[in-house]
């Protein structure tokens, strides 16, 4: 049959890059309970669950005998166990039984294949890639120090993994998309965006900029004034926004994003806040905020996800206030290719914008 | 894989064509307000809108930004406004404004891609093509004659532009799909059929057509009588029949087709009359008629659709009763090539058919 | 638009098979009445209905005028008509009516493609390849014997016919699936199994089980005891399970499978018996049981396919408790490519298994 387009076959690129040599968040510790859970990342069906001693570990989500998803089983005796035929993996994939056979269950043959899986700063994390894992996970900021409190919250949308990151990390679109909610539509100033551009990382320091209008900046400082404003992209999957305002108040949202296939990607948001309020008034405040900027985010790259199929690829023109974007692009694509990732000196790049 | 079927591949045949250099009825005049409007034309994605005097535009539905769909936007200015970023074009395709840019926002590489859109005869037509349009829309025939009335109305339906124009001038069916509602079962005559096929259209005239009988005929006729009666397709999509009956009564209905990709078709019928009864008696008991009709038409339409992708293209076998079907393919794929549509001498042909 | 997974491609294998040549139950005799009926067997869209003398037919699905669905029509005078134009087929094929036609309907090329369709043990089946037919189909055993009672039941799950039949005749799943529905979960025995290929079969006989445990034992068996338990898979689809309790009690369990297409399968159970208890006693209890335990099996397969779709093919570990399956997909895939099925002498092989 014919294809059922009169446009021309798009440019067949899109932002979707596949790191798996690397920590990606996938469930808060306490949300991987006795229960096994399926959960996909980076594309690979994976079921997770605790072994005998309580450690996290991941199988890939199915059973090597007839492909049954593990998920769908329990865990017994510390071993993930199918729910067709009841072979049973523990959590370094050996196959520990097999109901009915007279001899050994244990063979290489019919093990499962099993992800590097770690507990850090509450969260559960793994390594899709083959592994063993030569880094530790990303440690988010100030957790647990003296005058700081966090907030944690959790979202799922369609969009590469890139197209989320720039979307977190984008300056333009809150005055426009989440006007009011975010910024104001006052008077416009006209500010220096610094951006740096490191082996594993890229960041835009924004300088001269007034404390944000609307209800977030009335929030984050009361009295206004100048704040110091910084958004990172750090490899694989970190989009981190910070913000200062002297002594007053210290914000830093991280957001894990972890992929679940190439069209859509998980997003974890660990709030540290030092704010002149007590976090239990800050908490209430900041989560239907956050969740109405998301809800507001997640509608437009559903739309954007929906275009670019549509017309068969991504096909992006871009501007100098596009500070971070490409740059996110060319980190992903290059850790996509092994590429390494030394920190070493940061290529430096100023342009004005108005805010 | 393998493949689903143990049917041998199917033809891979299909009789859509995409037919981009011409015009194409989008809705009626009144349905394009203030909001834009998401419209697939010939499988392009538009964002149909009035600029600052009010005309109507139609853009690629696609931000060249970060492709969010335009029309998801909203109308400032005479200009559309993207969702994501509030990026401003005219109904040029221009881009008149970025927000947050320091510079100059007009840019070649910034304009959205735009379509020739004119208003006629009360609808608004788009040209898909490149453009510039080197014809007029077609006229629907009898507006505002003395004497004449006429009625509007659309449907959407499965099937490709020409399944559904065959559908519509199809004689044979009528007698049987749509039996007691558009024809009776009563005694056949034999009547005879000339074919004339020109450069643009083809026609059918019907000679020695008793009027036709059940509900529809009972309006038309109530005498009874002979009919002239006929059938005409002109490209790329009117589909056309006409009735008349002596001095009494006389009707035409034009079909713009519109075809929304290579699977789905709309259908915006003008229906102009002379007949003995008023309009306002006319009009309500046309419209439930012509609804029934169109409902069982598409039932067919889409049993259809679904049989030829399941068998993987068009297998058809035809008989001279076929009148006009393959006359519509061929001028189709040949429009679709690009070929000439010169008027010229007819090429005629003659049969009986019963009914 | 690259792919959505991080996976290695799959191994594009799967057992599903395309035996054309060979009978295929289509339903009960009484399921097929003055309607036409839509089934789709071995991947082809079937209409099936009575023809004049009130013997089963089956044509393509697809009017060869405008490939609409001719099970979408009427029988008339022995005929199937097409909805579309009212073209009338016989149970052969041939074209006996085009409405409004002058000339004479039949014509070859206006012929529908029939298949051979018979009755047998109160069952219609159908013949999906060329024909004609060199065999008759499948007797089951013990209808209408003295002594013996049979009850009957049908149901379709996702799953290739290799995944169906090797599920029906797998003895570990039981213990585990079923567990306490279908066996018990008490001490286990060591027990031989003998496995027998022949050239159209295979069969398993199981030495030294006893009488199964749970419900379903506790019917057969009220006394415990050995039982005799043979597995048998006849192509092209027939999987049979014989439980003998010396002379107290005999139940034979032919499920007769037909391939929907490469990933549906329906199943027809035929189950003879001749038990201690009365049949009307027997088939009420054994219908809820039956049922119960198609129920866990469809979902187990539908999770099966899921798993095998999403990971681009089978990959199987099969240990020797995998008695049956690897000799049915060998059967299978040596039946599609048209191989001979002489009976001839058996291969033995014999192992022991825990039960």
């Amino acid at each position: 049959m014919e294809a059922r387009f009169a446009l021309p076959p798009g440019t067949g690129q899109t932002s979707a890059a596949r790191v798996l040599d690397d920590w990606y968040v996938v469930c808060r510790s306490r949300d991987l309970g006795r229960a096994p859970r399926a959960l996909t990342v980076v594309g690979l069906p994976l079921a997770f669950f605790r072994d005998g001693e309580g450690r996290p570990a991941a199988l890939l989500d199915r059973c090597p005998h007839r492909n049954v998803p593990l998920s769908g089983g329990k865990v017994a005796d510390g071993c993930l166990e199918c729910p067709y035929h009841g072979w049973r993996f523990d959590g370094g994939g050996a196959c520990r039984r097999v109901p009915g056979l007279a001899g050994e269950a244990e063979s290489p043959a019919r093990a499962a294949r099993a992800f590097s899986c770690v507990e850090s700063d509450g969260y559960v994390w793994v390594w899709p890639g083959e592994g063993p894992p030569d880094r530790e996970p990303f440690r988010f900021p100030h957790l647990g120090e003296p005058g700081w409190a966090v907030a944690h919250d959790a979202f799922e949308t369609v969009g590469t993994l890139h197209a989320v990151a720039e979307n977190a990390l984008d300056v333009p679109h809150t005055a426009f998309l989440h006007r009011g909610l975010f910024r104001g539509t006052g008077k416009t100033n006209e500010l220096e965006v610094v951006v740096r551009r490191y082996g594993d990382r890229v960041e835009a320091e924004y300088i001269g900029e007034p404390a944000p209008r609307g209800l977030v900046g009335r929030l984050l400082a009361p009295g206004g004034g100048m704040v110091t404003h910084f958004d990172r992209f750090i490899l694989p999957g970190i989009a981190q926004v910070e913000y200062r305002l002297s002594d007053r108040a210290h914000l830093v949202v991280s957001s894990a994003l972890t992929p679940v296939d190439d069209q859509r990607t998980r997003l974890f948001a660990v709030v540290a806040f030092r704010l002149p309020l007590p976090a239990w008034l800050v908490r209430p405040i900041l989560q239907p905020i956050a969740r109405g900027i998301f809800k507001q985010d997640a509608r437009i790259l559903a739309l954007q996800s929906a275009t670019i199929e549509r017309f068969g690829g991504e096909e992006f023109v871009s501007t100098e206030l596009d500070a971070l974007g490409a740059h996110i692009r060319s980190l992903l694509k290059q850790a996509e290719r092994g590429g390494e990732r030394k920190a070493g000196e940061a290529k430096e790049r100023r342009f004005r914008m108005r805010a």
